[in-house]
């Protein structure tokens, strides 16, 4: 049910691209009990000129390497949720594939669980 | 109003993609009667790396043709609604371009009316 | 805290596509008070294609130097905010890119304060 957007610098080789969402999914399955087969991602690389990031906002310190994470999911976790998430995501990514925690950015869009179709032009949510 | 995004793997011809957003307009016209002049979509393509889903999450048998429907709409619609518009969305991209029903994953995000600008400086919606 | 996507037709230069997300940026800052670092945007080129429009939605007249503006935020804005949010937007870039106004497409998506890290795997917003 995450629907999962991945942006980050163009230049990297697909091994990196797969560390980075293999960790992205593993926060989310261990912080907030995503099922681990509830995985569906799109990673994008963008040139320098049009991925752009301030180097210092709130006094975090970003490189050219950072990654910007858009997870779309269902409304319902608690705030100490989404805190869990972000610390968990950043530690494992900073494990592997060795990403510094300053350069990784997260935002979470919340929808309602009757606004998905995981195939077969049902609503499968709105239904269990 | 609706701002549609569509996402799927690499190697497919632009008559392809225009079945695709064609048909996928065309579900939100006869289902949820969006006007048949309000379409905006974007469409891209991602290689084998990039594009990640779960080959059976909740028993969907899901293939590299998989493609990803992110919808941006105003609030507003009765889940009977948008039961109806998952629905016919297969439907119709099962005829054409023939995407198979278990390669359709559609998610929606719902936002205000007073959220949108369509050209002008405008909020078109915020004034009628 | 917004995070900005910024789509439009392939082939400006990285010159042209400065110019635009700069002048995205300084409307949020001018309209909405956004701090003029609280930066972050992925802009994005499309084949013809792939970015489709029609061409007089509510009577806007489009051409192909159409841009898409989709912008994440915080909610609590006011609709007469987000009215000179795009207000000031369309004037920003006629001047400069010498965008029309007729092709500015905005839509905004608000979330949670509590959905955001901006680095260090925190939640910033949750914790001011």
């Amino acid at each position: 049910m995450p629907f999962v957007r991945i942006f980050l610098r163009a230049g990297t080789t697909p091994e990196y691209r797969k560390a980075l969402g293999d960790g992205v999914h593993r926060a989310l399955v261990e912080a907030i009990a995503i099922p681990p087969d509830d995985r569906f991602q799109v990673i994008s690389e963008h040139a320098a000129a049009d991925l752009i990031y301030d180097l210092q906002y709130l006094g975090v310190q970003r490189s050219d390497r950072i990654v910007f994470v858009q997870i779309t999911m269902s409304q319902g976790r608690r705030p100490q949720q989404k805190r869990r998430l972000f610390k968990r995501m950043a530690e494992i990514l900073e494990e592997s594939p060795g990403l510094a925690r300053q350069d990784l950015l997260v935002s979470v869009l919340e929808t309602s669980w009757e606004n998905w179709s995981f195939g077969n032009g049902e609503a499968q949510y709105m239904d269990t």
